[in-house]
């Protein structure tokens, strides 16, 4: 008996329409027509079956100051707007409220994991365990007081009770985010190393996100951003660098030999003004490159399509090469690419594979004729598009419809929060 | 008695939900409660009113060749799949039916005119006349010979006949298009000049696309290609160059005096590698800029808002400064700025204006909370949040169904040129 069965979709690989058999989370058959009994059948009618997608770099619960402050230039935007804001409002209502919102965005737009870091992890858990999506819990550590802890010390003891608690969780599980070179010192660093090596779990950090970023680090270290966590040992196999948009060739030369992987950004390292990575560069140099979309305040939204799409365009456009990248590598870098980096086993349609996928519908007029499903997936179609999506077996979404997600619950905290943001807006900043 | 009102909708500028009466294809009334009786109502319920999108550069009839030859360099692309196809297949019927896909495509993402240049523009004619969609449709001159014509003179006669033809029409309007510098004579563009000055037609060319067109153009004509333009004397008001990616500041200056438009097409300049126009320069020198997508082919959809919200994005990446533009100048590059070009009172929701006007429903996830709708249509919305639109006061498209369209021939033509031209390229190219 298979859990799941999912009958007439065409895979792109094969070129032809398949039935995918699906039990205990896993892919266990591919072939042209499967007889077994399944406790749930979806028949896709044609529709194509891709991998979902990775969403390697999120501050998810940021979705509550989605668009504001839009068009400030960087420091502008997070002085006068985001801190202030999260000074004020940020707690585990607030981190739980914008985690439910950020989710069902992630899972209507084909995202089944989502590496993210913020204030109050425990409330992001608890919504993507309902919601049945795969989550890295990132516990946020920084050198100044926030309403988490006081000094790096209380930090540090307070993520290593949440590693344990959270520690063997089936689709949850928590990774250690020194914020960055310039909120956590050397010595906060290595702390944080450490304990990410007792405890074996990933580092997740910002790293070379802006000129600006590189300069104060010469200055104050005597060394370039990926240099100076070098220097300090944070280039590990288990380390997860977001952004890294300014890099020497010596300092790719580290993150090769490392195995540290990349985090892609695109869109918000436009938006925010930040540069263009030398993505292409990175994939031909052998760095491990994934994709993400940063925060939905800084994006400004969770659309995975949407960014790899991007990706793909401005590699080309950047570097004046339409061969910088095609659509199959950048497929690969938002699917398996993220999976493979925290060690899933999932962003392939294979037997054996954990069944993380979408059915995309492709009878928009965008998508017509349809020649290479690939390369319209990753030039013509939009996130709309995609009609199902399922996490490790189970069905998250199906006809465009939240089944984990009372949509309601998601209209009505978004209007509690407008309102109570607005009022403070009104008040303190605009009078 | 109105023709047409929508009850509730809300305005931005406004900050509130309004009634608008609209009568003979103008909106003449916009109030906060509207009682005059009309022959049709749409109740929008709090829908955010946006103008429509001017898609102001596009070859809408490659629809059909979408996809194709995607991630080739430009030269092989359009040598050894583009060309190869069009000069296979391009007819009034490929036209026609690659118009009907472009057309069903460009109204459900909000479009409501689009500048079109190709072969065969009757039959474009033909499809925008009945899907109520306004085209300037782009009559091509080029020196060498195609199906259309055979030489410079021969085209030149038949597009006089094209213009009179479709001249006084109510949603269309003809225009000249001599491609561009590196395929047409020195004497060709003085004669197509002549022709439109003549029939008080806008001329429509591709400008200053590739660092190669540069560079060939000061061999050729010992001038760079908008200097060559304005030698010629074709730098005029009623000029639209698309791309215009390569330009001094000599050459902005000649534009921004001549009152030349620039028609920029981001998604097609970064896919094809041709860069990144300097865009932001462009606004603050005075020059007059519009959005295009150009043709599905190259892009490789007709999504003008996908198209405008990397537009803004791109600017402040490329240029690392977030005040390079904001959303409200990328909405009005969008919109009002395409209509003005070619002298169309519309683009902005204001009485004495044309009824050209989108409802954007606000309810998907990742346009929760809405703080600021206009940030938000252009850094968080999707077209598939595009609910209704309406051109010159007639509804094309309410609640994502297209009126005007057939929507099942949409499918069955697509699937038709699917099968003719994978079985053309399985027998002449990949054997």
């Amino acid at each position: 008996m298979l859990d799941l069965l999912i009958k007439s979709a065409y895979l792109p690989e094969k070129g032809r329409p398949v039935d995918v058999g699906i039990r205990d989370g896993i892919i266990v058959d591919i072939s042209a027509n499967i007889q077994q009994e399944a406790k749930y059948t979806i028949h896709a009618n044609g529709k194509i079956i891709f991998p979902s997608f990775a969403n390697m770099h999120t501050h998810i619960s940021m979705s509550l100051l989605r668009g504001l402050g839009a068009d400030l230039p960087l420091m502008d935007w997070l002085q006068k707007v985001i801190w202030v804001l999260e000074g004020e409002f940020v707690s585990p209502e607030f981190v739980r409220d914008g985690a439910l919102i950020g989710v069902a965005e992630a899972i209507r737009s084909g995202t089944t994991l989502f590496m993210d870091m913020y204030f109050f992890e425990e409330a992001v858990a608890e919504v993507a365990k309902e919601a049945g999506i795969r989550a890295g819990l990132g516990f946020g550590i920084l050198d100044f007081p926030t309403k988490v802890a006081k000094s790096p010390e209380e930090y540090l003891k307070r993520a290593k009770d949440f590693i344990r608690t959270f520690k063997g969780e089936d689709l949850l599980f928590p990774v250690l985010c020194p914020h960055a070179v310039y909120t956590c010192s050397p010595e906060t660093l290595k702390k944080a190393l450490e304990l990410a090596q007792e405890e074996d779990v990933y580092i997740h950090t910002h790293t070379a996100e802006t000129q600006q970023e590189v300069e104060a680090s010469v200055e104050n270290f005597g060394k370039r951003p990926v240099e100076h966590l070098n220097s300090l040992g944070l280039l590990t196999e288990k380390t997860l660098m977001a952004h890294v948009v300014w890099t020497t060739q010596e300092e790719r030369q580290l993150i090769k030999e490392s195995g540290a992987k990349v985090l892609h950004c695109p869109e918000s390292n436009l938006k925010l003004a930040s540069g263009i990575a030398p993505i292409s560069d990175y994939v031909k140099a052998g760095i491990h490159v994934c994709l993400g979309t940063d925060g939905p305040a800084s994006n400004d939204n969770l659309d995975m399509l949407e960014e790899l799409s991007l990706m793909v365009k401005l590699q080309k456009g950047a570097n004046l090469d339409a061969r910088s990248m095609d659509a199959k590598t950048a497929l690969k870098i938002a699917t398996e690419e993220g999976f493979r980096a925290v060690n899933i086993k999932a962003g392939k349609i294979e037997v054996g594979y954990e069944a993380d996928l979408i059915l995309l519908d492709p009878t928009g007029p965008h998508m017509q004729p349809l020649y290479d499903p690939i390369a319209q997936l990753v030039y013509s179609a939009k996130s709309s598009d995609i009609d199902t999506v399922i996490c490790k077996g189970r069905v998250l979404m199906e006809k465009r419809e939240l089944k984990t997600i009372d949509y309601q619950e998601v209209l009505f905290i978004a209007q509690k929060w407008k309102e109570r943001i607005e009022n403070f807006l009104r008040h303190r900043i605009y009078t």
